[in-house]
């Protein structure tokens, strides 16, 4: 197996790339805004084909790139069911499988520092973002933290793990890479093998750690996949004057389908093609990107806000909604 | 084989520590004085017993924690030879061979950056320092460096490694963790498997690179261990009124042997006694550290000044040179 682990200095976050060797598959985990084009790189160096991009939570520190990765890699991208957010392709719960080339990743749903974050166990290793970290665990006092549930998923979805298993959490803040779930057990500072629930209720509450530095920006972006998207309503968008431009990015066989398209846009299909067009427009034209449900147009307004676009939105529910509200359609 | 890779943030500074699951046998590279506490935890939480204590080369970047590490372990330190340091207990060539456990680190000799500059290449893993980075390389613009060493160096002693043999290097300012010798041929951006010496001197050339911001702390630190340890010539003791507290930190034995004590010296033995003694001294009390070369005692200055002494001496060159000079010694 191939076998990344890399880190971001300013969150000290770590992100991990784990691929096939044989088919080039691949899966990246937690990876961040800042570190977009490196991890990019870094997959086309590899020849890597990137199938999931994977969060462990939603992260209150730094801000996801999972977004901008799918744009850029057609990846799906997984995140806890709990979360109940609708940028993600897949909502992961306790024992769902991923499959990459021969391997395979196992989603452990290890509530405590938020409700919805996961482990994900991939053979010898357990990445377990932020529930358990080297000789210390996550923070329960927001994000709908709670230390009994944090209690329950280390010492009965992680510390029951062979003790050999090597542990690869979210943040390291002293420069330590790895630990295992046998060293855990005997030296973590905060949840020990023989700490009771009472006693780490009593750690967690006298902790009094300051609010997160960056949590004002990175929680809104990140429960949108990277970044905060504008958006329209189909009623907003139907009354706007002067009309925008309209940019269609669904396939050319979905245009004239049976929700038909907005009069007046044009179709200019997500990747390559929007991309070549996006190059070539002014930054400030207003422009209102449409799909089918929205998702893929939040991704389109998102790469063109990262772009420098000022002006750019994104039609809310897509033509689902747009027909529902039985608003005026093309279909020719 | 247990492995380590460990991060120093404000320089970016990587330190492994490599152990024998069996023997718990030891080695750590390129170890950080910031990170002294962190590694001896470390090193004590997984049970391993330190052998050797290698740096890649003087650091300018960084001060090393070689001398504090072997005064607290009893390891020795391993450099390349070309420096000529006189803290170091192994001074290191091309082909020099160190084993800990079942493992065995060969000494290649990669010189370039720096002239005393080595790699150590244990099994499927290569530490190359600054010689060779991840799609990069050392500077050769400093510290007697020469980019026609690098190029040799390089080409000759990394590259003829299999293609498969993963490289770590002694930093990465991208959060990248490691490469592999067949990626660098392939993609280094400033020496790959095809770059002539001359494409590459004029790479070299036109870097144009700020002075490294540690320098002028670091490298006087660096030449001796990790502290610029003040000394006082035998001549200068003899001399010196009032007389200071003399501390001889041999063992029992080799106080009365042939070299003798100087009068009024005391035998405070280096380790757990002296480490007892110094606890219980005021910090202002000038003491003069004296063993039978000036080595040991060298790492007693450097131990009582981490510990906050103000007017702490080693004796240069110990009880040897002191009887060269026919300075006056007791031997009961």
């Amino acid at each position: 197996m191939i076998f990344y682990q890399l880190f971001e200095k300013e969150s000290s976050t770590y992100t991990y790339i784990l691929g096939d060797s044989l088919s080039k598959e691949a899966v990246i985990i937690d990876p961040v805004m800042e570190n977009l084009e490196r991890d990019l790189k870094l997959l086309n160096d590899l020849d890597l084909k990137l199938l999931f991009i994977l969060d462990t939570h939603v992260h209150a520190d730094h801000v996801t790139s999972s977004r901008f990765l799918r744009s850029k890699t057609g990846a799906q991208i997984g995140i806890g069911k709990a979360y109940g957010v609708s940028f993600a392709d897949l909502s992961l719960s306790q024992n769902d499988v991923l499959s990459f080339g021969n391997h395979q990743i196992e989603v452990l749903h290890t509530p405590g520092h938020t409700e919805g974050c996961v482990s994900y166990l991939c053979e010898s290793r357990v990445f377990t973002g932020d529930a358990l970290l080297i000789r210390g665990c996550g923070r329960t006092d927001f994000q709908e933290g709670s230390s009994e549930s944090l209690f329950d998923s280390i010492k009965n979805k992680l510390y029951v793990l062979p003790e050999e298993t090597e542990v690869y959490p979210a943040h390291d803040y002293k420069g330590l890479s790895h630990s295992t779930i046998g060293l855990e057990k005997k030296l973590n500072s905060r949840i020990n093998d023989s700490t009771t629930l009472e006693e780490f209720k009593r750690t967690m509450e006298n902790l009094h750690l300051p609010r997160p530095k960056k949590i004002d920006e990175a929680l809104p972006c990140n429960l949108s996949g990277g970044m905060k998207i504008p958006e329209l309503s189909p009623a907003e968008l139907n009354k706007l004057e002067p009309k925008p431009i309209i940019i269609d990015v669904r396939r050319k066989e979905e245009f004239n389908n049976e929700l038909g398209h907005i009069e007046g846009a044009r179709l200019i299909t997500q990747g390559e093609e929007l991309d070549q067009w996006l190059e070539i427009q002014n930054k400030e034209t207003r422009i209102v990107f449409v799909c089918r449900s929205g998702r893929r147009s939040a991704d389109a307004t998102a790469e063109a806000l990262l772009q420098a676009f000022t002006d750019v939105f994104n039609l809310e529910g897509g033509m689902l909604k747009w027909n529902e509200l039985h608003l005026p359609v093309s279909k020719t």
